[in-house]
């Protein structure tokens, strides 16, 4: 079986292995104090043209989720995502389990727009028993989301705005952050990313790394105490350096950026032979997840060899899959998985 | 400066790491479901000898404790612990912030007693005005504690019996299993432990891992829904894979054993050199970590060449310090160690 | 300004204050446990025709279901609930400031139907990745809903067999039970809710009392421990007895009966007035709250000399409103406001 | 039996009664925005000269510490108490409930003391480690405290000073704050409370009212939203005007004073009473609760009278009772007390 399920069906990036076994025997003090940490904060900083954030290390993406909420949010206050996102359907409730409602909006594609944002809060304060109901306290965004599409800048500028406007912290799950950032026609960079969000992480775990998410908090008032979150809400790895010497590997030439491309670049391969075949995309993904219609008996045929994931049902005979590239992802399959597409 | 402030200053044990790197390129399912965590469960379960136990694999310690109380407790219930107990000071809380208070039980060594637990149960519900105070609803103790000290199987059997005729489960926290099971004139067996608990971890952080806690639920009335509390609590790796290689390398052939007698061993001799010089211990630990009580100038001298945890003030002139060995201590260090303390 | 706004605008009926009055110098034992709340307990189980309910007193309607949510899921299980659900909307997200989410099922009247219950607990469990959501718990309906609907007693049979064929204990809010009860051409007892329900509550504060909900558990599963759950979550007042007295009040020669179907009366004199007119309803309430869509400046007419509620625009130039009546309400003003509306 | 057991036996004050009857038909707006709730608040705001202070009105004690608690702390911070301290032990674990760990102060009165504070403080952040651990977040005393004692203008200024120094809210907790005031030998007003403390309340249950307990925020920076608060804790009345009404009648012309020194002269009396007999007192309280030392045959003569609450055993043949009077106590039951004391 060859395996096009989910993006971290793989270990790590071999130079990341590589620094784990040249490290090994150092002796680093634990909790992410060690200077590989400190290393891969200088190099995230620089990327991110974020000279005073902070920046931090955790081990998941719903734990880190999980744990900036909690840092955020006052008790009465409640997260807005799209329907769709994360923390709304896929964390076994993480949110509301430390106490906060996720206030949806509606989504087609994944994403959220500035007006959804400005209208759900309008109409909380117009609300004259406003106290009866869940005070609007961030927007969380995923970019990519978890349907491959992206956030433009000028839409990403849009938010960050009624955001500020409403004196919203803005939140962005970057669990593929590297994916969007090499997503074919983003013209979002690392530092806009820096300058319009108040906090985000760049995911580790599906781009390279064994495990991992650094956190990114750009707005100072965020920052007060996060430390504590990390360690009550479990993220605190005593061998933290593990964490630094990944983030070190992946930023300190470029890694990072270079595995996303490449990525990217046969997921749009898989793409364009689906769509040269006639079928259609249930979403318009440029990043490593597609994610096409097909007949129920092309799908019985493509599973004998590649595992994909099942989405949704569309129709009574077409269902809606996915296809994951990632940074592991070996051309030879991408060809052959291309050619049985075209054999079809 | 040579490091023996903790037990987790290094990386892993190399075998791990090799594991690590062959099975780099192999795809596996995610979440746990894959091969090595399967692997790994037989093996644990075999030395465990509980065939029925159900396996998990988590991150760290602070997250396992936080999963493992949320999963039992009911919202009215606190866990029974001793005051130097690790979810009772260094976790920031964690217990309580999915809800539960922990009930503190006084102890000198790091232990608590069956004829404590047994008091507390008896005066809570002879309490006519029970329902304004906590219910007790689990026991927890660490294995060795804190301090270095261990339960003795007639001790544990003690408590194991109180807690059943009490209704409590009883949890034990294994952070540093290994250094307790190789404890000198430990006659308690992983066996034993998996008969006399309800529910226990088998840390691999501290043992030879990356990072890893082997969850053993023994209880079947512990073992519904597990799953659903790992992945909300934020332990639910998407490379579960990574946790079962590395628990199928530390228990495939007895490694885990023996890493942790060779700690211990070291740990003995650093034990003997201070004794030999006149110093009392704290504590009387028979495992990885020593508590010697140092004058402040002998510390002073000491901390030049070598790292060790600051404990407590004894008196105005001395302190006590903790000194931790490891599965990664090399014996030449603590060769140099035990000469200075000789020549001090 | 003569109210029509809500069912709480004045104190409690005559006969409890009276009643208060004679016993206010008696010295009773707190907690709810003196002997009016023991007579109101007898009285509340006769006439449930439920011998062995638990029956207990607590002060609001958000506290009672936090109170009893609390006591029924586990951590990672939701509530069902309509989307116009009372614990979904206005009580400020206390459902997950106590960790659970709210699991919403569409709904046009405020009901929920037995196949929207079976639908969403067989897509959860078909879901192979199910311990990534939020497991289903129980089943909150309320009844008469939010919106002055009631169920039928077939469509409770249907609701209650669905939930007891998927283990989900059905909890019915009765704040407004009174007025369903006397619904016209309502076909459910007391008696059937006890025997349909696990667990539902009678509400006092909009039905006679001065404020007061009885809680009445029904099945043997869910009694365990409740009262820590009130104590917990504030609701165990010392005064106890001012909850039974008013209780034994209502219940010891059906004045709860009697004063519920006086407002239901007048409730449906003022829809008759408003169909009379012309005017079309927004939900179909044979209950103590009438939802009539109006225009705007019949609005503003109105409101020189009467209250109500604003619901929700329903286009450029009408809203949906809000009569209530009560126990409380006077012949002579819903004569008045009938009168002025046929003067429109 | 004549009860002594504790200061909740009876109604209300009459007046108060005959309040809520003459009121009982007018139509009020809810939730506490009726010109009751108005009115008291101006009342209150004037006996403690505080113009600007936030007053609201809750239903009981432990969900009054709830509220406050929570809107107070973020979720890494603890709430200091002493051991004794009603959040300490009391409420069913209602603050861990809420996400809090209570820090406790070793405590032999009740009382906590300003240095005790401090140096908790300064041993948090002394530690290198203090995010491993919960950071103090607010000062909780009770006054008079759980045993009677009541703390002094110096003893108040000290905590106060050093809660500002740490920058740490100061919250007391005044379920019977009339009988502190009235406390033989207090010098501390209620305007003094309202200076030194940044939130407190002033208990309604205990003191005259049927219920309630009116919260003073004095701090701003502790006012925002708490409205969201008492809803999401299940304390916002719908008939909020009932609270209104009753703190109104305590605090329009003095009766909360005056029927809180009536409790105490009796209380005094029964205290000498015991005193003069030869007893010794557990506390040395000058409130409404008198804690005598007697010998067990003593107890089980006077209980065939009066009930008492137990406190604790003191030795093998004496315990500690509490005895308590009350604005209801009436003079010809403690007369008959005192007269059974002096023919023991």
């Amino acid at each position: 079986m060859i395996r096009f399920e989910n993006d971290y069906a793989e270990g790590a990036h071999r130079r990341i292995l590589e620094r784990l076994l040249e490290t090994n025997e150092e002796q680093t003090p634990g909790y992410g104090t060690d200077k590989h940490c400190e290393k891969a904060r200088t190099y995230i900083r620089k990327a991110c043209d974020a000279a005073d954030a902070d920046v931090h290390f955790l081990v998941g993406g719903t734990q880190t989720n999980t744990t900036i909420i909690a840092s955020i949010l006052r008790p009465h206050q409640g997260a807005l995502s799209a329907t769709t996102g994360h923390i709304a359907v896929h964390e076994t409730g993480a949110i509301e389990a430390i106490g906060h409602k996720v206030l949806t909006l509606p989504s087609e594609d994944g994403k959220i727009q500035a007006e959804q944002v400005k209208a759900l809060v309008e109409a909380h304060w117009s609300d004259a028993a406003h106290e009866h109901t869940v005070q609007p306290g961030l927007v969380y965004i995923s970019h990519p989301t978890e349907n491959g599409t992206t956030y433009s800048k000028a839409e990403l500028e849009a938010l960050s705005l009624v955001c500020r406007e409403c004196g919203l912290p803005l939140f962005m799950d970057g669990a593929r952050l590297g994916y969007g950032l090499a997503s074919q026609g983003s013209d979002l960079s690392l530092a806009d990313i820096a300058r319009l969000c108040d906090v985000f992480y760049i995911g580790g775990t599906k781009v390279g790394a064994l495990f991992g998410e650094a956190v990114v908090i750009v707005n100072d008032a965020l920052k007060k105490d996060f430390r504590y979150f990390i360690k009550q809400r479990g993220g605190m790895l005593a061998k933290g350096r593990l964490l630094g010497i990944q983030f070190e590997t992946l930023f300190e030439d470029g890694l990072y950026e270079e595995i996303s491309a490449y990525a990217v670049e046969l997921a749009m391969e898989i793409r364009a032979a689906f769509t040269a075949k006639g079928y259609s995309l249930r979403y318009d993904s440029t990043t490593n997840q597609q994610f096409p219609i097909l007949p129920d008996a092309v799908l019985a045929k493509l599973g004998k060899t590649y595992s994909y994931s099942f989405w949704e049902k569309y129709d009574d005979t077409h269902s809606v899959v996915r296809f994951c590239t990632s940074w592991a992802t070996k051309k030879e399959n991408v060809d052959r998985l291309i050619g049985d597409i075209k054999r079809l």
